[in-house]
């Protein structure tokens, strides 16, 4: 008889629970999106859909129907009635027994959780401090997928040292990303952030601040850094869909311009703002 | 009130089963081991251990008492009393709200399946077609992790080219190994392979095919090869735990010697099993 365990537990296999068989568990087979509400408004929920299209399509994960999504994620946050909330989605290719190839009729699995966004104040208005490490992720960082063991190892390397994101550089010693977040620098009135490519997830919020760049006087200049060009910087920020901007005092222990947040930074937010209020 | 969303179940966040909050599947954040057994005897169980052991300490899983894996495995194994079993095992950092850290006191989740092996005869006595894929995956292959998507996506690529497996290419153009198992070229009385780096796992089955190399004859070279040397060698053949070894008989649609399984390829088939009975 097949079984399966469970930690101590044995159970028939014919008696498991699909969930503990799904491909997001064995291998990561799926993809997520994170969105977040703004004082009861769900932001750039079109965005992150399209985004979410696109990432089921490229590993071939197919019949799942966006409206569909669309109207479960305003159910669920509905029901939860949070004003500030993270919205946490993921969609894996279904539950089959483990072999790396899959079949046509295969069921999508669909996961949602709504909670609550922490307080970000102290974050947003003294900044924190950020650690490189090497990114070692896969060469398709442009799908968010559920392999994220590279990043997790990252950030928890960067809390290690007292940091709150991991700033990843790659062979060439270029700055890709942070592990959970797009980084961006400022050199007199320049935005400089890595172009995006196969090894840069395509953020929405990335996008919202390039438009926020160009409101604000920013001559915007999609280029690769390194990590002496971060430190040189006159400002540096991450920006993440939670937190939108969040500005970077701290770069592998050296201080950016004189310890707090920098000027373009918090003229950003301030502009980020519009667009969400 | 913070909630998750099953498909279109809604339930309290506070009532859901830790599975579906597994860092499993949230990140792919555990590490797995399969083992097989040959007519009642699970073979090369303590270096597969071994293994598994480092893995969970290289990715910082602590608090794992392996030998009450290896007590769990030969119970689960007893139960199941399948004489050529597949054992899959994996162990994830645990349960707990989706964030990238995690905490130190996180109790890991230990899962495990055995099942029936499917008859490979054909496969061995005929071979497999394989076909090249680019090597997406991430830099530290060395740690069999749950961060497989990039396997998934090639061997599916090589399903739909009626292919057996993918081998995967690197950046250089150098065969790196298969998505699922090491890849190996005879040359005359040599066999070579690549050598084990960060990009390449520690295949338990390559140890034992180097073992039974020396026992036939064959002199080990442990160097990378291009697709091109690949098709030009007179022999070539995949090794994985389920199966030990595969002859390889086409290679990118270019058949492989005669197309048939070659001399020291069967050689090495009747070596192996020296080692199982």
């Amino acid at each position: 008889m097949q079984v399966a365990m469970i930690g101590d537990r044995i159970v028939p296999l014919a008696e498991l629970e699909p969930i503990y068989y799904d491909r997001g568990i064995y291998f990561g087979d799926g993809v997520y999106e994170v969105v977040r509400s703004y004082e009861g408004k769900i932001f750039a929920l079109e965005e992150h859909l399209q985004r979410f299209a696109r990432n089921l399509s490229v590993i071939g994960i197919v019949g799942v129907d966006i409206d569909q999504i669309r109207s479960r994620i305003k159910k669920a946050f509905g029901a939860a009635g949070i004003s500030n909330a993270k919205i946490y989605f993921h969609i894996t290719r279904g539950s089959a027994p483990r072999s790396h190839t899959w079949e046509a009729e295969l069921k999508p699995n669909f996961f949602l959780t709504v909670t609550e966004l922490p307080d970000d104040t102290e974050e947003k208005t003294k900044g924190v401090a950020v650690s490189t490490h090497p990114d070692w992720r896969w060469k398709r960082c442009d799908i968010k997928s559920l392999n994220l063991l590279a990043n997790v190892l990252a950030r928890q390397d960067a809390a290690q040292k007292g940091c709150s994101e991991a700033i990843l550089v790659d062979d060439t010693g270029l700055i890709t990303e942070g592990a959970g977040s797009a980084f961006f620098a400022v050199f007199g009135q320049k935005l400089q952030t890595a172009p995006l490519a196969a090894n840069i997830l395509p953020s929405i919020t990335r996008k919202f601040v390039i438009k926020a760049a160009k409101n604000v006087g920013l001559e915007v200049v999609e280029k690769s850094l390194t990590p002496q060009q971060a430190k040189d910087a006159d400002e540096l920020f991450i920006v993440v869909t939670t937190k939108d901007i969040v500005p970077v005092v701290e770069f592998d222990s050296k201080l950016i311009g004189d310890g707090k947040p920098g000027k373009y930074t918090k003229l950003l937010i301030q502009e980020f703002c519009s667009f969400t209020s």
